[in-house]
């Protein structure tokens, strides 16, 4: 469905419960907020399912939203989901009934009845954004949590994924909102134990490829012995992207003993989201993630040998 | 002058030397090159005079501009240089005959004979960007420049002196030119020297004033270890900012034995351009910074007196 077809829709519902997906970032929390608003500015009963593994980060946007103990929804929409296998466990009984997705990710398994899919936007928020400008005026209570879902999937306008449209979005919603705490606080703040974590994981990276693909780890016993939090963590995987004279940034994420989330971002000679798909995995030609089951040297091997056949490809 | 008046000053100049700034930055630069690309657009003979301290980030984009050995101007423009000491020594000869500074800096000492300065504009090329639209088509040639000027003066788009105007030029330079390849290089590449000199900087660094206030080092001993070059140091005052829980962050680079630069970037706490004036420097209010002479431990006394005058006040 385009953007005037998904808000017809939108309107026609109500008593609706918005999904988000596995360790939510600031995309899709920001954009069921902004949806979720929007649809009770329009005078309807809207949720979001909660999502037990909200970090500090993202939690202020998403509690004035969170559905009550035993709502039962007449509709249900995901956001910024890609697959089944991306909702958290407690929203799998909704899982062949999904009414709508709106998603951006070209990976998506067209799992829903109804899908909003546009590959060209930096975040769900910038449709979102669309549809949301043909329901109901866009408030500041709006504007915050879309701001936070673009900005964040586009690495605040530095990743390749930025538009013109992605700037546009930005300097419509920073004249209904104050955006520079939000900025300070997702961009610009670091916590000791993620400085002293980042530290440890760029004086151990390894590179391979003749220096064109770097790894960096977060094995468990690194983030036991910082007792790092999630929001520590959060993010981490970005740092890889950042070594000079690489092109393909890797990295391991000990989830528990054995099981690895792997994270991929690339430049344009490695297409990130085919090498994770051998893995299971899916996301982004330039941003892409797996889990893996095994040892981090298993999970290392794996990704090396998933990139290498990208690359030769 | 406002930006028509600048403008027509501009379309009756000939021969014309662009000045920039000591230690030149990216909006400096880009400014500077946008708009001698503008004036030979023009028809008009424009050179940047050779800043004899650029680094390789910022090279490429002057060097199509530099002036030959013996061209006599007609005219000198100085762009985002707030005062005469700012000027690199080989451009002190042109000292007093300044016919216009295009600025952007609150402090900015009046030196010049005419002045177009906007001191809400988050970068100099933003002022350049509106004088270039009333005097030539922006191409490609001009749009690179200029979003080098103004994403790196506003941490690509993550300080708080980013406005919807900011977004909205950027949307417009966009369209004409692939910044993809600048955004990996001035905001997604770290090499490993300065990962490694990070590191050293986030484990020695000191709290002050209930640990609202932190100072990172980078001594000349450092900087030898590691064989850094001065691209590797560039913009490394900006670490010290992210630390959660402080709002000043205060970066002590010696420069040579006896003479310590300061950088201070700072909340709404603390008047960063009101610490460092009182050190005979300047800037912004959230980012300023100033030469002191003496050793480390008297500079770091020293700011951090005028930190603690200026948080009384």
């Amino acid at each position: 469905m385009n953007i005037s077809e998904t808000a017809e829709f939108l309107k026609a519902l109500d008593h609706v419960l918005i999904l988000t997906h596995v360790r939510p970032d600031g995309d899709t929390v920001g954009s069921a907020a902004a949806l979720c608003q929007a649809l009770r500015d329009l005078g309807r009963e809207a949720y979001l399912l909660h999502n037990p593994e909200i970090t500090a980060t993202y939690e202020p946007y998403a509690t004035p939203y969170w559905a009550p103990e035993g709502f039962t929804p007449a509709h249900v929409v995901a956001v910024d989901v890609a697959a089944i296998n991306l909702l958290p466990e407690c929203a799998r009984i909704y899982a062949d009934r999904v009414d709508l997705c709106i998603d951006h990710h070209p990976s998506n398994s067209g799992y829903a009845l109804r899908i909003c899919l546009d590959a060209s936007a930096a975040a769900a928020g910038e449709i979102v954004y669309a549809i949301i400008r043909e329901l109901t005026p866009v408030t500041a209570a709006i504007a915050l949590p879309l701001y936070v879902a673009i900005s964040t999937d586009c690495g605040c306008f530095q990743y390749s994924n930025t538009s013109a449209r992605t700037h546009r979005i930005a300097a419509e919603l920073m004249e209904l909102v104050d955006v520079s705490a939000v900025n300070k606080a997702l961009f610009r703040t670091k916590s000791r134990v993620r400085l002293a974590m980042e530290s440890r994981m760029a004086a151990d990276m390894e590179f391979y490829d003749n220096g064109r693909v770097v790894v960096m780890q977060i094995p468990l016993a690194l983030r036991q012995e910082y007792n790092a939090t999630e929001a520590d963590i959060e993010e981490l995987s970005s740092l890889a992207a950042l070594v000079e004279g690489t092109d393909c940034g890797i990295t391991l994420r000990e989830l528990k003993p054995g099981t690895v989330k792997i994270s991929v971002r690339s430049g344009p000679r490695v297409d990130a989201c085919a090498a994770c798909s051998m893995l299971g995995g899916g996301g982004h030609r330039a941003a892409a993630g797996a889990n893996v089951y095994g040892t981090m040297a298993e999970a290392k091997d794996a990704i090396l040998q998933a990139v290498a056949h990208v690359t030769e490809a």
